[in-house]
């Protein structure tokens, strides 16, 4: 069942007739069509009983008609974009009308409030489920995305020098991506050296890279609409000992938890599995984040893999495993894969390493 | 007086007593603390008789107490946010609330609606029209990341050849910046060569430079919280003489448009000023997007400069002026220039030249 249909029979089920959309992302999940609207107004109508409509900034008219079959019309800048959708789109009975609220700003809100009379009721946990349990295709596609993740660090891996700052190597890493032809990494690159990847959210700078130090990457790129994500922690010189024993106190927390999800455990206990790790060797408070988020089209969608999240893992579900332990001013360690849910386990999208790997700065 | 004092006296005026904010932007405009929530909860809450309070990730609570001097509060993964903030925020009447409509969606607003009785109205106008005119502090940062703009471009007229790709160019330029400091281009940079140029929103890919055509580079950067953009056209080898008449019609509207700011006349106007130099030589359809856009701490903000608009123009607005004439599958120009509104004139950020440039392929 395509994802239009999968929509159409919701709305059905609900005795709803139209679905808005206004994520870009979203739009792209269900149509294959990726604009980026940024001030202006983008919708996608969804009926229960005829053919999508389209409606974009007119610039891009074109493009979506091209990509797309079924109608596209647009508005350019100097036409109120809500006149122009009542006077265009097909009337129907829009009663009850079904919008994803965690995308919906209280402004376009208000806009169609001036197009449709109807009540507003949420779209986005029927979305969310929706983007939950991916395809084998779409997992074909993160499995790409990872493959880019783990070239992208091993360019980091060749660029580890004491002459070379984060940021220096942030661009190294960067270039070659786009010369590889990923237009967009996933998020801001990370390279975090010593102390600064004590802190969980170290911003990387001008540092150089320390010698007999910890040395962390945390990147991901975008290709074919779906994202990538891995953190690995590699020695510069010689780390002292006790940075190594974080280290493979926190690989160990990492490997429990993979080996632990399959289906039918919950978010919560896999959570658990990890955190238990670094608990009992008396580090949980330097463990200060969730193991995991999901991933997909958005680097970070659901589920969240939490304490308190009692749901249920299914295969299909995409998400991170990435312990970490940040001790101030002494070491910090993050080990992160993505992967999909199996039958029976849990396969990661990214092949790198993950025993401690050695530099010479 | 400061930002955060100027919210106040709104508030007072209109008789209100709580503002809320959620825009990682505007949090960052009003105290400039910056900080991308994703799909956590950060809210800035500002009151009108006592010290603001900033809601954040529990991660955050650290970095943004070593930049504010006001109470930061924060919450765990495990935690209900709304149920936090109510538990934990100073309990004020809150029977009016302020919040920016244009940047809090539906999920937000009814988590907020859980924790306050009173009625939300809309701050994006007044907080739009504070950003709408820059301080000159603002204008200085807005110059800095001009003068990156400027760079970035020589960095791609150094690399053109006809053994490059757009994307190549690309990679070099963003790889240049990263060295020089800059973590974030303030866009997607774009290099389109001969027909894809053409497309007014064309995007960049593995075509090799085009000899005896037009190039178009649109870049900008973001440093010390703002943003630049600009684009300029250039020739590879020997365009024929219709390209080079399109590119001289393109500039003669851009000066055009230049010249004619000042303060007292009308954003309608100023695009008027462009958009009739390029009708009167018969190019008009061909002109197919508003004449600019506002530009500050987002590369997109008020105001918008096109028909329609009958924004007066005033001292310290910033904009773009960007006139483009795009004929598919002939040629496509645009040229581009950000700047502010002086006592009298309108003065650039952004100093590399307009004149028709020629390079070799």
């Amino acid at each position: 069942m395509s994802k239009l249909t999968q929509i159409r029979s919701y709305l059905q089920q609900e005795k709803a007739n139209l679905a808005v959309f206004s994520d870009p992302v979203t739009v792209n999940y269900l149509t294959g069509f990726y604009c980026d609207p940024h001030e202006r107004q983008m919708f996608l109508f969804v009926y229960s009983d005829r053919d999508p409509v389209l409606f974009v900034p007119a610039l891009e008219v074109a493009r979506a008609s091209q990509v797309l079959d079924f109608t596209v019309f647009g508005y350019v800048d100097s036409e109120n974009p809500w006149q122009k959708i009542k006077a265009d789109l097909p009337s129907t009975d829009s009663s009850k009308i079904f919008a994803e609220f965690d995308n919906l700003n209280l402004t376009k809100f208000q806009g169609l409030q001036t197009v449709f009379d109807g009540h507003f009721e949420n779209l986005t946990p029927f979305i969310q489920k929706m983007r939950l349990i991916k395809s084998q295709d779409e997992i074909d596609k993160m499995l790409v995305a990872g493959q880019f993740a783990d070239k992208a660090v091993h360019v980091g891996f060749d660029n580890i020098s004491l002459n070379n700052t984060e940021t220096d190597i942030i661009a190294m890493i960067e270039f070659e991506m786009k010369k590889q032809g990923i237009n967009k990494m996933s998020f801001d690159t990370m390279v975090l050296t010593g102390n600064n990847a004590a802190n969980p959210h170290g911003i990387p700078g001008t540092n150089k890279i320390e010698n007999n130090a910890l040395l962390l990457f945390d990147l991901g790129v975008e290709t074919l609409g779906y994202t990538s994500d891995m953190t690995r922690t590699v020695a510069v010189g010689k780390p002292d000992q006790f940075k190594k024993d974080i280290y493979e106190l926190c690989l160990e927390a990492q490997l429990t938890a993979q080996d632990f999800i399959k289906p039918g455990v919950t978010a919560a206990e896999v959570d658990a599995a990890a955190r238990n790790v670094i608990e009992k060797a008396g580090y949980g408070e330097y463990f200060n984040h969730r193991l995991g988020h999901g991933i997909g089209m958005d680097v970070h969608e659901f589920p969240s893999i939490m304490a308190g999240n009692d749901l249920v893992i299914e295969e299909g579900m995409c998400f991170s495993i990435e312990p970490g332990i940040y001790i101030p001013g002494k070491v910090g360690v993050r080990i992160e894969d993505c992967g999909h849910v199996t039958k029976s386990g849990f396969e990661v999208f990214t092949q790198t390493p993950k025993e401690l790997l050695y530099f010479e700065g």
